[in-house]
């Protein structure tokens, strides 16, 4: 068969992108992993607290994941509350109402009961409240946008929320080398908003782009959907200015490509989950916009088939590939059943969505159409499909988009997010099938091939604890096995904490934790989380 | 006019890049930044060495870049001997003639005196002489190609020479995601002969490519020609081992293109001129090999004309873009006066250098025609050419690539590497210029605009202490006015140690002096480099 008579039905669209933000958006589900067991309980200043006020995501406190005793930090007094409220005049706020959502992580799992909620509008600020904090021995909770999905934005026990929120100027934009500077709290959206007006945009972009932070992004590392042409923000990110805890600024602001004086320090914060400093401030790298976007949909007979289209394309689409995502079989029947989507392509095994970016559109699309021609004479992929319009696309979108959604339809989700080497990505899914046979309702695979990123999910009828001892540590296991890593791009926050040396060796953990005590010796900076609490 | 006229004179190649690797090969300059007085001697083991023996760049030892006294490290005794023959044997080599090429750097411009040169060729093998010689107190110069530009690969009085060229071993290639993993003493050329045979490339590229190491490039965080399209070490490098200074092997060899486990501290070796371990393996993402390649040599009248081609370039070459390159009239004038080499187009002040690497030739000469098209009708560049034999593809990189031998028939040359806000560069040449006035022969200026980087470079009739002092430190304040790095890509080793103040804040640096201290407390690695005398 020839690809240009399959490429008949295909169609191709410059919005693209700006339907796939919309789509994503839309497709936020609400309520996306486990939704953990919460005891509330509010207790006054100064006021002793439960202990057990807070659980981590398997409930009972001998999980690895449940939150470790509180640390003798101390309490917020009457005048803490003064200084607070002297150095940010109408910005500490202690109304529970409003310190409420502050407490609360976005997927619902997880709640602290801190009482103060500080929203600084600069440096100085922020420097001026963590050498306070660490001359009393309080505990700080650094907050960007509260997205984060390991439970590593909210407090655990009474921590200090410092929010960055207020702390969203642009700073400057040099047209000429895309280098763009602002302070943390700028919202990723705004940011891209403000670049694609100067036909710039951010090199990196995520479904939770709307309330995300640039200083959140740079704090959990975050991957998304640019990874793959773009890279990651251990790259792209220049500069940064970070308060230490014990107030000191920390200028790394370089706006510089090529800066070798020294020891590149901004580095180490970068996914650091705010337990090393406070990001103030970011200079980062943009990308050109780019003028051409395409997308399709194909369909593959085996895994195997699947990476070798992988490969082809990046031979093929070489430098305007910009996303290569994919789903199985398994996703398309959630997608059929609970969402009521239509297959857009005959059915298959396996399922890519292929995305382009590039600045002349004839060139894209006959590279386009060269690659699909190769990839369907060489019987790589069965079956295919190129979207134009808005709609179409977004339906296109929405087969990769959505499966979390139809997955929270299915019954309880155990979600894991995981990196290996890229031709091992679906042999977990298949021996987590047999490994766990009938005990589960569905075990199905998706995520980013091209940058070896698999989201596996277990669905059961209702919460299983029995079913989760067979999927962990399993699942951490095979995945140490093959030298992966149990957290891709969520970090560790308080959930995963414990599970570290699955993908890193007790040296490197240990140089962590010493690397924690000489820049936060008093430990004040976002407590219980990242490191393991074998370490404290 | 019309740029198809200009077109007309104009011709593409494919066998650019090899050709371009040839010239840069060929045009090394041997004798290339001041060459430096040494002062010769040699001692017998355990006997007492000459507190002078070795002078920094600048010869008087008041000179911020002059060696500092000897630290009170232990001197290798017959014992110690008997141990490293007996942990490497044959490879503990003591044969002054074979030692006395590593106590000297490629500019020939410092020279250290150790009478050990030790060649591991396994991380156990390292660990051992590490932990021997923490235990003892002896210091250890990591040492790769031992090509570094600024002191920083040879031991300044007797420290031993710890070799990693034979530990060349690649140790696996994932053909699917491009990932090369590889001992620290590949030599880059290797490596790139490797991948290109399986339709890679590496991410980095330096004319001292046949003989600096993988290890060497990550140490020392090299840039090079690829830079602008690839990015930095610190996106590309995935993985690394190390074996610190104690002994222990920290193993970060992740080959993930994804992991968010913890810190992330490989990042922290990148750049640190072996003063924090010895960088063991590597692990590192590889782009697929271009399959077309271009070259173009454009003039310009202004600067600002310059910066906005750059502009243009970026907007319509977009992904295509793999070099933007510049030199200025004087350099043009060297070039004519000093190697005979013809202006290959008609006399300009400011002259560019494009390169692209795409997937497709036709597209990308399309796209190449379209910016110049644009380019000419807007004005922005007055004249140009393409080549297409390797013969003319080397005549024009030959105007780039042999400024640095034309400076060396010019008298004795003055050198930095700078790097600055991209739309500064060359102010910093004119205002030189204009400060130094009669007192220089000449002042030129040439480099990686792409990447805002200056190669700015002074000469004079002799060696001329009076010019230096008007240089500096006129040119290191002139840098940080502007935010600029007086390091861009070379790294401070011996030779910069002490101006690193001039782009890093004091915090900062004492943030280096803890680190340095947490993992290396007896300061044995590397000693005298890196950081200034003034943390010790
Ligand atoms: C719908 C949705 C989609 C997502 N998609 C992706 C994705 O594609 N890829 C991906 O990698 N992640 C994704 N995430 C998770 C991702 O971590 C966050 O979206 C984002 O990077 C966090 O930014 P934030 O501002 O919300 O940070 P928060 O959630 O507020 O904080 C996250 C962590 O960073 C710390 N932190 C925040 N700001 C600072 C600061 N200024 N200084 C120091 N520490 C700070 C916090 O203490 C916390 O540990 C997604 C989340 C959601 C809800
Ligand atoms: C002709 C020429 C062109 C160059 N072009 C460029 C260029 O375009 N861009 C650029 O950035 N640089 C350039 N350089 C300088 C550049 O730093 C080196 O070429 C290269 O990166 C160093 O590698 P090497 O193996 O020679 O390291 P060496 O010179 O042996 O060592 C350099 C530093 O790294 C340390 N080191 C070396 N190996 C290890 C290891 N395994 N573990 C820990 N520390 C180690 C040494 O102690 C020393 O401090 C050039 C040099 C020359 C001579």
């Amino acid at each position: 068969m020839n690809a240009y008579v399959m490429l008949g039905v295909f169609q191709t669209s410059q919005k693209l992108r700006t339907s796939l933000r919309l789509l994503s958006r839309a497709g936020l589900p609400p309520v996306d992993l486990q939704v953990q067991l919460l005891l509330r309980g509010r207790s006054p200043l100064s006021a002793t607290f439960s202990r057990k006020l807070h659980l981590g995501p398997d409930g009972p406190a001998s999980s690895p994941a449940a939150a470790p005793r509180r640390l003798p930090f101390s309490r917020v007094t009457v005048e803490d509350l003064t200084f607070f409220r002297k150095t940010l005049p109408g910005r500490a706020i202690t109304d529970p109402d409003l310190v409420q959502s502050s407490n609360e992580d976005w997927l619902k799992s997880v709640r602290g009961s801190s009482e103060v909620l500080l929203r600084p509008q600069t440096t100085q600020e922020v420097s001026q409240i963590l050498s306070y904090c660490h001359s009393r021995n309080l505990a700080v909770n650094p907050q960007g946008g509260n997205t984060g999905l390991v439970g590593g934005s909210v407090p655990v026990y009474d921590e200090i929320i410092l929010s960055t929120s207020l702390m969203n100027s642009i700073l400057s934009f040099d047209k000429i080398s895309g280098i763009l500077t602002c302070q943390a709290g700028c919202v990723l959206e705004n940011l891209s908003l403000y670049l694609e007006e100067r036909d710039y945009i951010m090199p990196l972009d995520l479904g939770a782009k709307g309330s995300c932070q640039i200083g959140g992004n740079v704090a959990t590392n975050a991957g998304g959907l640019r990874l793959l042409r773009y890279g990651s923000l251990h790259g792209t990110v220049l500069g940064l200015e970070v308060v230490l805890a014990d107030g000191q600024v920390l200028d790394c602001l370089s706006t510089l490509r090529k800066d070798n004086t020294g020891y590149d320090l901004k580095q180490l914060f970068i996914g650091s989950e705010g337990t090393l400093g406070v990001i103030t401030a970011v200079s980062i790298l943009c990308p050109r916009k780019p003028k051409s976007v395409n997308v399709v949909f194909l369909g593959c007979e085996t895994f195997d088939q699947l990476l070798k289209t992988f490969q082809l394309c990046k031979g093929m689409l070489g430098e305007i590939l910009s996303a290569f995502e994919f789903l199985d079989s398994e996703c398309m029947r959630l997608l059929n059943t609970h969402l009521k989507l239509a297959n857009p392509i005959s059915d298959c095994p396996f399922y890519i969505v292929i995305e382009t970016s590039g600045s002349d559109s004839d060139h894209d699309s006959q590279k386009l159409h060269n690659f699909l021609e190769e990839a369907m004479t060489s019987l790589l992929v069965t079956d295919g499909t190129v979207a134009t319009e808005e709609s179409k696309i977004k339906t296109l979108w929405s087969m990769r988009e959505r499966v979390t959604e139809a997955l929270t339809h299915d019954g309880f989700t155990y979600k894991y997010d995981i990196s290996l080497p890229v031709e091992r990505i679906y042999q977990l899914v298949t021996d987590m099938r047999e490994h766990l046979g009938k005990r589960a309702r569905s075990v199905v695979g998706y995520g980013h091939v091209g940058d070896g990123n698999l989201h596996l999910n277990v669905t059961s009828p209702a919460k299983d604890p029995a079913l989760l001892a067979s999927i962990e540590p399993f699942i951490y296991e095979w995945t140490a096995k093959f030298q992966g890593s149990i957290s891709a791009e969520h970090g560790l926050g308080l959930k995963k904490r414990n599970y570290i040396y699955y993908s890193k060796s007790r040296p490197a953990v240990a140089v962590m934790g010493k690397m924690k005590t000489l820049l936060d010796p008093k430990g004040i900076l976002n407590p219980y989380k990242t490191l393991p609490d074998d370490l404290k």
